[in-house]
């Protein structure tokens, strides 16, 4: 999926709203336990009840490999289910030396024809250029997460500059805003402008709305760009909102409250 | 498998090599190409080769999940195959935020009994702290790593300190030399005495030899303490050294003189 299909379906949806399918087992309405496969009937049940608002869905891998053999095909599975035209995500943080990093590209992008995978900027540049040489596909590289763990080294300080800040201008070398994001969470809301100045037009992946406490109209006043040029992941906050018959209707009811929220914002 | 019996091992067998399983499908001996599983018939023949002398196999999760579900079957039944006593590293790069994490390290601790996994320290402490919840199990933290890239970040100067050594310091708080190991690559030597400064006690698992043009002797030189504190990967240039039918028997030549140079620096 390329940036222009990508800011087109963000003006027809009139959202920028990103789901994060992140099933937690224990968090799964018990009518589903009976099914075959529980997450995979689970996450079909949030896609169908999101897909007309969501412009992407982004796959937290932790949750799939932790199953073993059997999350791997529920990820797959998951994937295949997705509709055309919404931008899919395997959030991954990977990033290990070339031959390893294509490795990964060749499994994400051709095997699963995932859209975009997230990365880890520590190993540098030959940890993350393997992953650019995919046409229409996309690398979201970590720059300042919305963990308080964040603090620890991309907040340290380099010369004048925080060390996110060194990941933000140095990995857009790289490649360039057809195909690179950033992953900036929601949680830092007072670095967004400053972000923006040095990448005015590369689109951001924001974590941390939701149950991180990260807010819609903080984004929308300062992180947006010309073409929005953002993607807020939700996850618990959206797909957790209550373990009984009618999870399918509060689930689209939030997807639909977001979407509200973000539709003043999209010009 | 604990500190002490890790020790035991290295003096045992006068070695602390640790043997990379990265099966490249495109160099494995086609003699193995006709197996059902072609990689495990690879694998259990590098093993049979090499574990007389080598301390720890360490698998590239890379080479595994791009080969889909099958690949995660190959990768448990090789995890199965190394014989008790051996560490046995799962080389993920992992780290994302708390509850994720734990997903992981109830996958790879739990579901896969791999003794120790390689994270990556980008998020910080809540990142990296539910990994050390699980008693005799490893995070192997990179810190230096053995590739080009690691010139982008880990060496930039934070106030006096390079960002490595922000990391070593700082995540070497977050447990003990009994659950933390650091990656520190073999590319680097001139590194090796100041991070022994640094932490005198931790493993190092220490990657670059071989293919990458690292040196045995440089580490047995520089970067050993006490209780030798660590393993030494080769993984490419041990596991690969033709494709004829003798393969098994030039893997363990070649393990063997890896032992005897190794074997001069082990009290």
């Amino acid at each position: 999926m390329n940036r222009q299909e990508i800011i087109e379906s963000i003006r027809f949806k009139k959202s920028f709203l990103c789901v994060g399918l992140d099933p937690e087992i224990s968090k799964i309405p018990p009518q589903l336990l009976k099914e075959k496969d529980p997450v995979l009937a689970f996450n079909k049940q949030v896609i169908d009840a999101t897909k007309n608002v969501a412009v992407a869905y982004k796959l937290n891998l932790a949750f799939y490999e932790s199953q073993g053999i059997k999350g791997l095909e529920t990820l797959e599975q998951t994937a295949d289910y997705i509709p055309k035209g919404i931008f899919k995500i395997a959030d991954a943080k990977r990033g290990d030396i070339g031959n390893t990093s294509t490795q990964y590209a060749k499994a994400f992008f051709e095997t699963m024809n995932f859209d975009a995978i997230t990365v880890s900027p520590y190993m540098g540049s030959d940890s993350i250029k393997p992953f650019l040489n995919f046409e229409n596909k996309w690398v979201i590289i970590l720059a300042l997460t919305s963990n308080p763990g964040s603090n620890d080294f991309q907040m340290l300080k380099s010369g004048e500059e925080y060390i996110y800040e060194k990941v933000l201008k140095t990995a857009s070398t790289w490649g360039s805003p057809e195909n690179i994001m950033f992953v900036v969470g929601a949680t830092h809301p007072e670095a967004f402008q400053h972000i923006r100045k040095i990448i005015p037009e590369h689109f951001m992946l924001i974590p941390g709305v939701g149950a991180q406490g990260g807010s819609v109209d903080d984004i929308g006043k300062y992180a947006l760009n010309n073409d929005t040029g953002v993607l807020v992941n939700v996850s618990r906050g959206l797909i957790f909102p209550s373990n009984d018959y009618s999870f399918p209707e509060n689930i689209a009811f939030s997807a639909n409250e977001y979407q509200k929220q973000m539709s003043v914002y999209i010009s």
